[in-house]
């Protein structure tokens, strides 16, 4: 079966310009429902759609959210109506500061901090939730140790749905408050974080009306991070960047900007400009890299060990298509350590003012890296994802940072300090 | 000396239409500079304009951050060609499940969390930055404990200015890391909060290129409030809301939200409907509302006890300004316990998925007293400003908030578990 069937719209919901589920390995079509898995070679499958007529000034005449591009998404066309947490249209800025400091012409951070729980999960589970809600479902459902709990409780609280949210006992209580606060269900689980995925996929199967939004709805779930390529390209005015670097964690993330790009150049709305995808991921978690490094197809999951947790998948299941990505466009994965992802924290703070978590780290050590080695182009634009808030890993800085010096309260002892600073 | 005097543009500087320094209590006018008290009666100076046409067409094409409002504001045209943090045009969102849980007809959150250091800070911070510049200072400081200091951090390290910020040494290991991670000049400073604020004072009137945002350049720092006023206006529609609920440390905030809604009226940009202006303090730190409630035009300083620590100014500037403000619209001040407080933060992150520091909960709290005491109008659109983030004050939620359960790892005790819910 190829692409180019005549589409059949054989479904029964509004989800906008999603017309079907398609398998990314045989690319059988199945209709659009909460399905994650091919019913013939149990590949991941992914929303192909037929899109309507969009423009640039429909686009920007539309909400201050994530659903100005709802055309190019899988939800319903009146998904705004219903109460969300409005992610999305976060800050893209010049960084020349960094640029300096790491010798690039010129680079952009996409600080994804700005949104409402301050990770870029906000927009995956807006995505999701408002598939769900068309797919029958009731019950915001995900397990999580950190971003996606929060984003999945704040979501379902303002949606007005129950959610259940899945943690290790485990848990710090700092983490844990930043969850429960919302109010939902919050289960902690006496088990480690794969006990706690294998029980998700469990009571997915049990509970008809629970979206777990990383399992029975993550075709939809996924799709969401194309936004993050779509702000990118309108933010830089209407056209492609020459380079990406993106952390990776399952790969979703990687693998959907890169989609978003090549959408919007298809569809007319930027010129297909060539650009190159980069992967960045912590040494003790690096999976994809080492299959990178290695010219593998295949990846050999390993445990992870690094402060980055939110980044600490060690069978990611994008991973493969990370690898297609980068290699496609003639990019690369790289990877570094946690203390040079706590120096990647710091680099960003000092100099543009942006507070990261060890994910935002890793980006930014990795991009140094790369550079270094010749694989990131140092004159061409750059575009630097960075995708959680520095507030939610205090620990990774909190033994590095401290103040300048500690002084009497008088002018005359500020003085002396500031001129002993060297 | 009255308004209607001819102005005189007496200025060398470029601060936008900003034409002089006026006094708020004799209305004397000096040409602007770095001065923050009357030269005649020692009265705070405000800055007063000589607004050029502005249409809503004109912002709404400008910059989606608080510098679309440039031309309303003491800074130069070009201000948003430096590197600035790049604040405001936060979310407005229609709060309805709030509303419904507080028996009120319509209720917006203006959710400043989502601001660059996710308090309303950096907007002030960022105006005072650029008018700084322009009035020859090439470093930023301030006497803080938390958002301000975040803020000024950040925006000077993005800036690439050097700063100077001043805390208490006794402030948490936890609070100094958001600081202290921007890399600029940290001083821990032996003393109490009172102590470092007059050791700013000092080293203010010291430093020729040091600009205390709070301290020498305060008339200018302070008008950044007044963006939060206009957002809610165009947000809405370019409309004014009926009511406002505004949290009072220093009480500037307050009365420039009343400033700017007015400006919009007098300019054209909304009709000039009324409008009712509330303010919220802690009860630990409640000096304004108890002149309210005795009918007193002063207020009487008080020593701050409260986990509102944002809030906590027991002799707040602008304390008689936010009299005249609810005064004349009809408003009135309101304060609740912490635990009051506390029950305001949780409400608000159940129903809408905001999950605000202390401040905020003072001000979900007190719209609930004032609704109750008949103060606040239930069949008024009204809208709460919520000025920082849940995440900078874990401690106040830490105790009241855990899992529903903690169960083993099989899908029958998840089961076990909701059913006991209740």
């Amino acid at each position: 079966m190829t692409l180019t069937a005549a589409p059949e719209t054989t479904s029964a919901y509004d989800l906008g310009s999603a017309r079907a589920l398609a398998c990314r390995e045989c690319r059988h079509e199945i209709p659009l429902a909460a399905e994650f898995a091919c019913p013939r070679c149990f590949g991941p499958l992914e929303v192909a759609y037929e899109f309507p007529t969009v423009t640039r000034a429909s686009i920007e005449a539309g909400p201050k959210s994530i659903w100005r591009y709802k055309d190019l998404l899988p939800v319903p066309s009146t998904v705004e109506q219903h109460a969300n947490t409005e992610p999305g249209l976060t800050r893209l800025i010049e960084a020349d500061n960094l640029a300096r400091a790491l010798g690039v012409r010129k680079i952009w951070i996409k600080d994804d901090t700005g949104n409402p729980t301050h990770s870029f999960k906000d927009r995956v589970v807006a995505v999701a939730l408002a598939a769900a809600r068309e797919l029958g479902f009731s019950v915001l459902c995900c397990p999580s140790t950190g971003n996606l709990a929060n984003a999945v409780a704040a979501a379902a609280a303002r949606a007005g749905w129950d959610s259940v949210v899945l943690i290790p006992s485990s848990l710090e209580q700092a983490k844990i408050v930043t969850t429960a606060v919302y109010g939902g269900t919050l289960l902690a689980v006496d088990g480690n974080y794969d006990d706690v995925n294998r029980l998700a996929t469990e009571l997915a199967a049990e509970h008809e009306d629970w979206a777990f939004v990383n399992v029975n709805v993550r075709p939809y779930y996924a799709e969401g991070s194309k936004t993050l390529g779509y702000e990118v390209a309108e933010q830089l005015g209407w056209r492609l960047p020459q380079q990406v670097v993106v952390p990776v964690a399952s790969g979703s993330q990687l693998t959907k900007i890169d989609k978003g790009f090549t959408e919007l150049g298809t569809l007319g709305l930027v010129e297909p400009t060539p650009y190159t995808v980069f992967g960045a991921q912590a040494t003790g978690c690096s999976p994809v890299a080492r299959a990178f490094e290695a010219g593998h197809d295949v990846i050999q999951p390993q445990k992870p060990d690094t402060i980055a947790r939110s980044l600490a998948i060690g069978n990611p299941a994008d991973g493969p298509y990370v690898l297609d990505s980068v290699r496609r466009t003639g990019g690369s994965v790289g990877h570094v350590s946690d203390s040079e992802v706590v120096a990647g924290i710091r680099l960003l703070a000092r100099t543009e003012g942006v507070f990261a978590e060890t994910a935002g780290g890793v980006t930014i050590a990795t991009t140094k890296k790369l550079l270094e080695a010749g694989a990131l182009d140092p004159d061409a634009e750059t575009v630097l994802m960075i995708t959680g808030d520095g507030l939610k890993t205090l620990d990774a800085v909190s033994g590095e940072v401290g103040p300048t010096a500690t002084v009497p309260s008088t002018s005359a002892a500020v003085r002396e300090a500031l001129a002993n600073r060297g």
